[in-house]
């Protein structure tokens, strides 16, 4: 099955936000087996909504529309989608509920603008937006399915999960989809590929593969479609059997999104605490870590030492080594990371130190030359970086590199993780 | 003059990365004065590339494609585009050498595949992609102007900066364009345009206004068009001359893109130097701040300091204040506040401490309950925020506020900032 999106605003077009939801949608739909042909931004105008309407259901099973549904003028689509399909609009009730509850719990007064929201096409199924006051939209149309959801990214991805999903699997019978997420580390997409080449011609008809590289690691998806969960569900857990043992050096997790999610299964499996100090990523390893909920049932928390005053007084580094061996050294990121891990009263810690850029460097130490440490009771793991001059580059392959090895000594050290 | 801008990659239809590009390039052709009419992403598929780059050509002046430029066999991009003109290919010598020359300083041989990258249509300007080895590519056809760019971002937006735009400007005469952006801050984008439509009334017709809202703030861009360059700046000046006294209080500053610059601009003008101490934005201000080169200038580091020992320990938070108002308390963020500026040594000072959520709140302080504070030698200035239940909004709520309420305090006591 096919499907098309069309996200609509016009500030998308200026580049005012980035346009988040085609890729949001297209990996929600991806998960449960629609293939995404194509996407379309385009403005708030009747003639082009009309037009890519046209276009998309003449080669589309599924055409989702994100956005142009808020209550003021601009906002076209509702109006535009009635008149596509020659309907007519009415006051839906369980819509105007949802709608009165909300101005409710914000404690503000119900106006005739926003009241208009709960009018939809009669032809449509309301999909109840329970985050928002504007209203889903479900059409069928000579077997495609049309859907109208709000821009608004949470809303839509809660109507997407909540109706739109279960929805279309009915709708199309498709099956039962069942994903699996390896995550790979340490060793490049290509390398990867001929090491599992004899696994992945072994797999069952039922199960394709794909390779997702991602900042710092592969996520390989096992993808298993078909009408028999159960014989999924064994093919999945026995095709992830065989693959383990031919890159168990490699996985850094399952049915994760990103290295910080491991980290934190890892951290929390593994029953340890961690502590971070940081001068070049200057935050960046805490601020992703505490981005996941129940970052605190492992993370202590950490120290950003951006000046040499602050790596003296709260990290416990040494002015002469700071002095002889200078802020970006060996000697400072370990120093560094036993400074907080003390301080910190964590089982593990985590430090970096280094010249981020664009200036700052010196014919000795360029730009992008960076240290990281990884300590635990037993041991300090050092390591030098030596990365290009863009800043935010920079920082970001700096906190992949230092979740990797963190990873990797907190499974070294705890069989349970 | 139209924009189209069309993505080609079937990684971006999976909605494995999110597509940036689409919004980066509308933004840079908006503030040159192009209007971008739709943006498409579409396969590696050479019907469709070709059926798009047909309907695009038709409706709009300019077509900007990135993506599929790369070596391997998906990448059909640059074949499609050659049959498209009806053109061949051939061995760019300028190419080559730029590719030769990556290739040494990465210290690899240069392989047959690679080489193929130097070959471009005859019928083509080559543009030479100094960040990397896929040649940007401009066409020309009945008047339109198409061009093929690489997809990696920043060697998109290299080649749009230093190529594109300065020859789409002569291409199309356009004159110049001259933006100054305004940045409004503690007042929301209806009550603004209230206050200002008096003097939105009296612009010249040089001169476009638009309000950009944005996470905490409100951008005002003054966009002058025109062929006088000096008399478009003399324009633009005495708009924001007279605007000025209208909402001066509200105006965070000048040609700036986001909140944390802002905080950099005040922080270096006033000459005064930050630091932090975080625990429910667990590191997002540190980072934020340190994502812009020279922040060392003015930012001294912080504490993410997420346990209550932390908080003790590294900032000398009573252990009596925790027990008895708990670590969400206005007591406590006073003494996370001052307990940073004092082990920082730092004029100005912020601390945050809250429930970010999904869950850990209580009836008397439930999610979302967030204190935050800016100190300088002067004073304390304490605001508690009362937010929902979305932790990544949460964070982000509170980061702005933080930055707000400093810029404030930084402004009303330095004269310079």
């Amino acid at each position: 099955m096919n499907a098309t999106i069309i996200n609509i605003g016009d500030e998308l077009l200026i580049g005012q936000v980035i346009n988040t939801n085609a890729s949001v949608i297209s990996q929600m739909l991806t998960s449960k087996g629609f293939d995404v042909k194509e996407t379309f931004t385009i403005g708030d105008n009747a003639e082009e909504i009309r037009m890519y309407l046209e276009h998309c259901t003449e080669r589309s099973d599924i055409v989702i529309i994100t956005g142009g549904l808020g209550p003021t003028k601009d906002d076209i689509t509702k109006k535009t989608l009635c008149d596509f399909f020659g309907s007519e609009l009415y006051e839906n009730e369980k819509a105007l509920c949802n709608i009165k509850r909300i101005f409710e719990k914000r404690g503000y007064e119900l106006t005739e603008t926003n009241r208009l929201q709960a009018w939809v096409p009669r032809c449509c199924t309301m999909l109840n937006n329970t985050l928002g006051t504007a209203p889903g939209m479900w059409f069928e149309k000579n077997e495609k399915v049309i859907v109208s959801l709000p821009g608004v990214p949470f809303e839509m991805v809660n109507l997407m999960e909540a109706e739109v999903l279960p929805r279309l699997q009915k709708h199309f019978n498709s099956g039962f989809i069942i994903n699996k997420n390896i995550i790979i580390q340490g060793i490049g997409e290509s390398f990867l590929s001929d090491m599992i080449e004899h696994w992945e011609l072994s797999l069952p008809k039922s199960i394709r593969l794909a390779y997702l590289p991602q900042a710092g690691m592969v996520k390989l998806r096992l993808t298993a479609r078909g009408n028999d969960k159960a014989k999924l569900e064994q093919e999945i857990a026995e095709a992830t059997k065989t693959l383990y043992p031919i890159v168990s050096q490699y996985i850094a997790g399952e049915d994760a999104e990103t290295l910080p999610e491991i980290v934190a299964q890892t951290m929390k499996k593994a029953g340890k605490t961690l502590a971070s100090a940081e001068s070049c990523t200057g935050g960046s390893i805490s601020a992703k870590l505490t981005q996941l909920a129940g970052a605190s049932e492992y993370f202590n928390g950490g120290v950003t030492a951006y000046s040499n005053n602050l790596k003296e007084k709260l990290l416990g580094v040494s002015p002469n080594t700071l002095a002889t061996y200078g802020a970006v050294s060996e000697e400072t990121v370990r120093e560094m990371v036993t400074g907080i891990r003390e301080k910190a009263a964590a089982d593990y810690a985590v430090a970096t130190t280094g010249i981020a850029g664009p200036s700052g460097g010196t014919a000795e130490k360029p730009v992008g030359t960076i240290w990281i440490a990884v300590a635990s009771e037993k041991q300090i793991v050092t390591k030098l970086l030596r990365f290009g001059d863009r800043r935010a580059q920079n920082i970001e392959r700096t906190c992949n590199a230092v979740f990797s090895e963190l990873i990797k000594l907190v499974r070294a050290e705890n069989a349970e993780a």
